[in-house]
């Protein structure tokens, strides 16, 4: 057992840090005025690019991606790096090419797209030329249950016809969201988990409707495409378009949750290290009645606490990275779904406890940490609800 | 020992009832509409008029004011109407003319104010002629203690004469908000509580500049005056614009504090009830892997709790009106801040599971959890946050 | 609305106060020497006895018997003094003949017993000549469910026979108990709630043999005769001993439970004060590190908390007695859930605050606060676990 | 990084997870028949020299101490050892002679001791020929600041002269416990941490009286020597019994702490780990209202938070057991603190859970949980409560 990194993680880590310190860190005000210049458009402001090609040139590039199209790191030695575009959720994975939704759309190409599919869809993704979403919540059905998908994909001749409505499609307001990947049902009437399919849906398609942006909390996360709903009415796509076969998506999109999940898992203690980072700064500068908030015992049992629930769960974190390198996803199940209950949950806690250090400044926009604690709150509920995953952990451990 | 309300009292909140069923309720989608219509103004939207002149024409008006210029209701006769409003947050008070920051503004006036002061600013207000401001926290210093407030008031002959900077002076972006009631110190040398005053400053005084507004959690609340920072640069006021003489500022907020919390407290009540509601429909309505969420355990328990903690509340709250109403609210200092802390709290832990149940639809703008959600999360820090109420208590309490 | 307590009822409190005060604290080092001089009696104390003959010469008799034959009071005027009883949980309640089970054997007696019975049973227990015990719980079953009790009651002739085995018999041990009275099945076909029959069994009746003492926490409350595991083999009774008639078991139970949880939670609340004003003690005569914990911000929090959650639970426990006497008990079976459920939740959250500030004293038997700990915990499970009532609870609330 | 202990720790935890098994568990009733066979006593029952016997002649013994004398384990390796003797808190670790205070005491005399007080103390606790306490705890003085100790030393000529009244000393009341290790103050003048010295006094010293035994909840801990207090009046020692040389018992008390809390803390998880296994057992056989408590989705999300914590601290405290390896105890001061607050905290947790799970049979005797509970409870006051670590832990965090 050793708790140590390899020293070339070690080195990559610091080369990450010192990018997000100089790079990243510094545009984010540049961000906010780029958006307040242009509050109508949902692309992506030019900052973005810029960082981008910058990070591309520090060689720090796809770095979620195993693999030779990719960085070539496992998960444990990614976690780490991970974590420091965390800092800055808005423009940290982003200019790294690390950020969801395309993280989990490029994993879901490289493993189960077919050549031309990679050609048309996945290197330009690898290349940052355009963006992409995946459509698979529904607002009629219960997200944590695929057999209640509405969305249908019928087969005529070398077509597919697609009617469905989506929503929470992240990234999908951005202009260059040019791929959309959907989850419907090609066969109602199979067994439970072989109804699903997955298919590749052009974002010009005819019948693809956005109908509109969502919020979380009162953010529409316009930076990075926001969240839409979207109407397919008889969208049609050529066959070749399945993306694993038909019966497949299930399985597919099972597989691309366990490294979606720990991704945000990683990002999501950055946040909550940044929070704390920016918490330590306002205690020493403020002083109500006199005192340092530093200095009074109630602040720093809230600090301790949440050094102790972070600790404890990046340690979580990293060992279940270890288990999906060493014994695979599937053997790591019972650690990924600790991680997705409990990372975003304290994540919670702790911005709920920086935002009361901060008081009435906390709330506003003058610092992240409200908009973090939205992001946080949100992850409770993205792929599937807390209750769910607590469910089937508590079932799987209470067999004999 | 009694628990029941006065037959005059259930008529009335009966009334109220029906009015917000009938009317408040049906106008919150008309609101959204009218907002997105007009979405770069600040001022009231029609619908808001529309239902004050209803609600006017119905006797249901100035509910929160003792005496004869008001309702002549005592809190505890108040507490199970201003309940009732809760249920619309963003309509609901406005309608019969019980929203802060007005009311405070009105009970202020009414309290300390010269006949002049009455007829100029508080009959408006009484009628729905203006909105009013108050501005008292400022980014620079902690809102929780008084003596760090930097705005100062200097006299300068037959005038005062103001500079400071002060923010979260809700309703302030709007227009029609023409009333500004300022703290600030005429006499730093003075003793710690009486070194600040409470001045009138018309919006439209040289000098008084609105920066900008700020958010809470993303959210600008627009409909109802938004949240402004507000410079305010060698602006002058005649003399006679002192409220209640000089020194008086911090004893006027004192007393302006307690009947603010407590409306405050019934409101959240009324809010988090809304919420339950809202969480048992949607309960009902749903059936993830095909048992309704109103038949599972953990959801049930949830609404347990949900209960329990608003029914033990409320008591609580109704007891504080009710010690108000016969000892003063300085012998009921001990109730009102443990109402100040506790309910924001558990309302925030309430609509924290009201959104869990409802998914990711109670993050986004379909349903009003998450706006309510940040609504009481805001209230744990407005008028100072929790945990300067539980030093206070504690001490008291550990007193011999 | 109302919360003030009649003058009577204050001044009865008053006495109740001055008794306890004068007459049962000073007793407390009694009882435990007492104790320690006989460690393996079980029957009462001569302590015990004394404050009884004292309490009754006070006038201060059967406080929780509503009807002549009691003191007359209704739940809401018995709230107040059953609180003040519950100081000292040891000789509190039996100092005024007001404590479990020997109280809800009485009202069950006196609501459905026959002539007969009331004669030989109900007068001696109001007289304090006699103890008695409610075996109803069971090792095998789970005592939530009472379809599942498998003790049995067949009929021969003009007998009835007693087979099972029962637990948790609080009082049993001690050989005072003279009276037992048993809930099995005597008809397991009939419909669910009909199926069990409640009958007297005096306990020197051959065959009832008392196994052992249980204990809670390590302790086995020998002061008021522990808690017995009995068995019944065989055990013959005349058919007069059954109570209200065949087949009504499972609603004398329902009955008995109402008063029986609501006077449980004014006896913890008294209990929870009673750690507090110890708590506020302790606090202001240790001072770690320099400082009066009394002045430590942390106790303060500790200290307010507690303070909010007693002051609410207690107005809803009032509110719940209000109702019970106003409605009716069954109208009332929300309320008397959710104190069932939050009072001694919270009075365990108390208790270990207080547990923590006196430090490894408070785990010791040299301050009251640990063994006060182990009867709030137990309170959780006894007449069935939290998690039965929540999901009743919830159940109703989630109807349309 | 690499979470998987060495082939040969797996290969030892495997032998003490086999002796457990096969030993320790089925010994405990047998334990439970001795003590009850023989109540007042206080030294080791037979069945404790016997399972010693077995695990020397087995081969595990003194696993706790590195170097020579010891099994030569690193905290790191120990740790997993430590832990599955925890499954047994009675039995398991004085199997192995790895028992507190024992250990700490052995480690002390093993660091600090001269090779004459090795000889005499150090060797026959290594051979479990004898016991020990440590007395440092007082009853007038907080266990936390010692500076506050008020036990004096006084050196008369060869000899050292004690007085001072102790009280926690476990293992104190078996005469097996010959050896005392007392903590007192020979400089009170001296600077705040080189007050304190450390002394050898051999238990039938005159002048030692050992008072009374003090209960933990209910508990005497009889099987283990239970917790003294004692009195020092006038008891005279060599000079040559002072450990490390005069004012030097701080720096030594520190040094023993760091050992002694993640061995607390390796213990305390297996401990919480049996609990689960056994609520995992008694989930599977109960079924109130027709269901297995197995199956209940509320029993689930228990087990599943459960799981999540021990899983998530497990790791925290073989990082910290890897840092003390590796950096050294005192740059792992952070982690200690962190798992002395969490880890007990958590283990109340579950084993609170766990009781609720068992219903009435989980406060008894019936069970090991309620035993345990009481265990994790004493932890979180044991060497200093949480709030004293809490604090220095969010200090060190808020410093720039």
């Amino acid at each position: 057992m050793d708790f140590s990194h390899e020293p070339h993680v070690v080195d990559l880590a610091e080369r990450v840090r010192t990018f997000v310190d100089d790079h990243v860190l510094p545009a984010e005000p540049i961000l906010d005025e780029q958006l307040a210049a242009t509050p109508e458009e949902w692309s992506f402001r030019p900052i973005v690019t810029e960082l981008r090609a910058r990070a591309r040139a520090a060689g720090l590039w796809n770095l979620f991606l195993p693999g030779a199209q990719g960085a070539g790191l496992t998960n444990l030695q990614y976690a780490p790096l991970a974590e420091i575009t965390g800092w800055s959720p808005r423009l940290g994975p982003v200019a790294f090419n690390c950020a969801a939704p395309d993280t989990g759309n490029m994993e879901l190409l490289s493993d189960f797209g077919t050549p031309e599919q990679k050609s048309q869809w996945l290197e330009p993704l690898l290349e940052a030329q355009m963006r992409s979403a995946f459509c698979m919540t529904e607002p009629d059905s219960p997200s944590s249950d695929a057999s209640q998908i509405s969305t249908r994909i019928r087969r005529e001749g070398s077509e597919l016809v697609i009617n469905g409505r989506k929503w929470w499609s992240t990234g999908a307001m951005n202009p260059e969201a040019k791929l959309l990947i959907v989850m419907g049902k090609t066969d109602p009437e199979a067994a439970r988990h072989q109804q699903q399919s997955m298919v590749i849906v052009p974002r010009e398609t005819p019948g693809v409707r956005i109908v509109r942006p969502l919020t979380v909390f009162g953010y529409d996360d316009r930076d990075h495409g926001g969240h839409a709903e979207i109407v397919f009415d008889e969208v049609r796509v050529p066959a070749g378009n399945l993306i694993g076969g038909e019966g497949a998506g299930f399985a597919i999109a099972q597989a691309r949750l366990g490294p979606g999940r720990i991704h945000h898992c990683m990002r999501t203690l950055g946040m909550a290290e940044r929070a704390l980072a920016l918490a330590g700064s306002r205690a020493r500068e403020r002083s109500p009645f006199g005192r340092p908030l530093a200095e009074q015992p109630v602040i720093r049992e809230w600090i301790a606490e949440s050094r102790i629930e972070l600790e404890s769960l990046r340690l979580l974190v990293l060992k279940t990275a270890w288990l999906m390198d060493t014994v695979g996803n599937r053997q790591a199940m019972t650690e990924i779904q600790s991680i997705k209950i409990a990372v975003p949950r304290a994540a919670q806690r702790i911005l709920d406890r920086v935002i009361q250090l901060f008081g009435g400044a906390g709330l506003s926009g003058d610092h992240p940490v409200a908009e973090m604690f939205a992001g946080a709150r949100a992850l409770r509920l993205a792929d599937g609800p807390d209750e769910v995953h607590l469910s089937s952990l508590g079932k799987a451990e209470l067999r004999p």
